[in-house]
């Protein structure tokens, strides 16, 4: 099949890689009807060290399955399903708990051997707890509003839910990413009314207002702060939106957090340590966010994309076949692409 | 009037100072009643520069009402009052939404003037905002547990709320201070049924089993964080309270945190940047709690200390007059008093 892999810093290839197959009795194979780069794909297209074997990339998509293990039972051959961008076995505690990204036995820190998204096909660990079928046909015109609910639509919730959105609450989101244009949208389903977007590209803001952004902020650091404080009154807002994961992003939440209020991460920090001390302490300032457990948030959010109250697949601007998914880096890296759509 | 004074490390001293007096209309003068001495006292007590006007100490105080401005209408002379150890106006935004610690013109980072509770009389800004009246004589033998209402036991009860302890979650409280096994006695009082007390004092832990503590673990550091660990079935517990404030502490609580879960911290932290990244970010661990609005809790928390049916005031081990501060801070600066009550 064909498969992008990354070998180094802006080195992407889309080669000929071995067919996945089934290997335990709970694995499915899918096959890619969509799949896209993530914000988060650009981390290592910045940063990785140089790998000869390199690494198979992708975590999002869409597929239809292929092939099913003797103990699968919740999905079949042929069905199209969501693939949430970390397995989860659906059925230990944190699981059930709606933590799926924590799963004791296929979470976010259990290696699975699994390859990535950007490919033709794609064995998929623990497919019972972790496809989630949908019944649509694999050429439905909704299939970038629902090839989010595998990552940056969730993402974007979990966020708003973390941070405690609600009515009557303010809310900052930094970064016009796609996750942080889909954090404003679910804030704004949240029922947040004034939803602040601190982000320079006017064509992502744009969608942003279109999402429920009420005001853009393009500065950034204490010029931005101070923007933002100014269009608060003074006290920043209630809850605060990091879409974006480096550290001046983090330190410019916490500079536009109200007393009391809560910075909620969903970008991936590129950091280890940071400000969490005495400052934030006499402001009562709740840390709060992290990675996503996107599998939770499809029952709440498939409706919407279905009967079109929502439109989040408006997140990408561009569509290429996946071999040239180095392309679709390329653009994404340069921001000449919000998002990129690839299909085999 | 006679008032502890701090003028350097391990330096207190009780001198004679002026009365204070109504400076503005919205002030009261209370006389102490009880007062003491926090283990937040002790920070400057090892650390502060040598200054020769010294400072006025002290910040948790029972009083009667000895003289009001003209503007005061809640509070009468001769009533008895629990004194917040922040002050607060009573009528902003953030006093309303029970945020008092950042009220608008007398919260925490608002210079008042004022003095410290550790003297014979004390100046009360925003008598109507600040002041609780408590309808007890000034002889009453619940003195100590009101005492508590003052700080401490609303700061423990601040974790316990802010860490969203509720029945079936398990709770870790680090420290064995005041805070700390008022915390436990807090975590208890929300529902939690696991509660693992972090501390080395035998007395100390005593107290915290008798509070509700049903596991005590003496070790610190990777030692501790294992054992802790051991008793959850490897995972942590949801709520981990900070009742200390030094970085080991808070590394210790992310150490003892379960995945999804609080760590909040109400010791307040001696450092300004710590982790708070990528570790925490994978985890979805929350970090809360911040200085208590203590103010905003006394109408949950004085029923039970009314009618006994919980005892705070067991933290205060020792009582010493005034005048004999500077042996009450010795004393809880070398663990040999738990918290000491000073009367002047």
């Amino acid at each position: 099949m064909r498969a992008a892999y990354m070998y180094g810093p802006g080195d992407v290839r889309v080669i000929d890689a071995p067919d996945p197959r089934i290997e335990v009795a709970t694995d499915a194979v899918v096959r890619t009807v969509v799949a896209c780069v993530c914000g988060s794909d650009l981390h290592p297209y910045h940063s990785m060290p140089v790998e000869e074997a390199g690494r198979s990339m992708g975590h999002e998509m869409i597929g239809v399955v292929q092939e099913i293990g003797a103990e699968v039972r919740t999905v079949r051959v042929g069905d199209v399903v969501i693939v949430p961008f970390v397995f989860s076995c659906g059925t230990c505690d944190f699981c059930r708990e709606g933590l799926q990204t924590s799963c004791r036995v296929a979470g976010l820190s259990v290696p699975t051997g699994a390859g990535g998204a950007q490919a033709q096909f794609r064995r998929i660990p623990f497919a019972d707890g972790t496809l989630y079928r949908v019944d649509v046909a694999e050429d439905d015109e909704r299939m970038p509003g629902l090839l989010t609910l595998s990552d940056v639509y969730g993402t974007g919730y979990h966020a708003a839910v973390t941070g405690g959105v609600a009515p009557g609450k303010d809310v900052v989101v930094i970064g016009d990413g796609a996750v942080g244009l889909l954090a404003v949208l679910s804030a704004r389903q949240l029922g947040a009314e004034r939803i602040i977007l601190m982000g320079r590209h006017a064509a992502r803001t744009d969608l942003g207002r279109r999402y429920g952004a009420t005001d853009v902020v393009p500065a950034r650091g204490e010029e931005g702060i101070a923007e933002v404080r100014d269009l608060t009154g003074g006290d920043g807002a209630h809850v605060v939106v990091d879409a974006v994961g480096h550290l001046p992003a983090y330190e410019q939440a916490l500079g536009v957090v109200r007393d009391g209020g809560t910075v909620t991460r969903v970008g991936v920090p590129q950091y280890s340590t940071g400000p969490v001390g005495r400052t934030q302490f006499a402001r009562n300032v709740t840390i709060a966010g992290g990675v996503a457990p996107v599998r939770a948030y499809i029952d709440d959010l498939l409706p919407g994309v279905l009967d079109g109250t929502v439109d989040p697949g408006a997140v990408f601007d561009r569509e290429l076949p996946l071999d040239e998914a180095a392309e679709g880096y390329r653009l994404m890296d340069d921001r000449a692409a919000l998002k990129v759509m690839l299909r085999p």
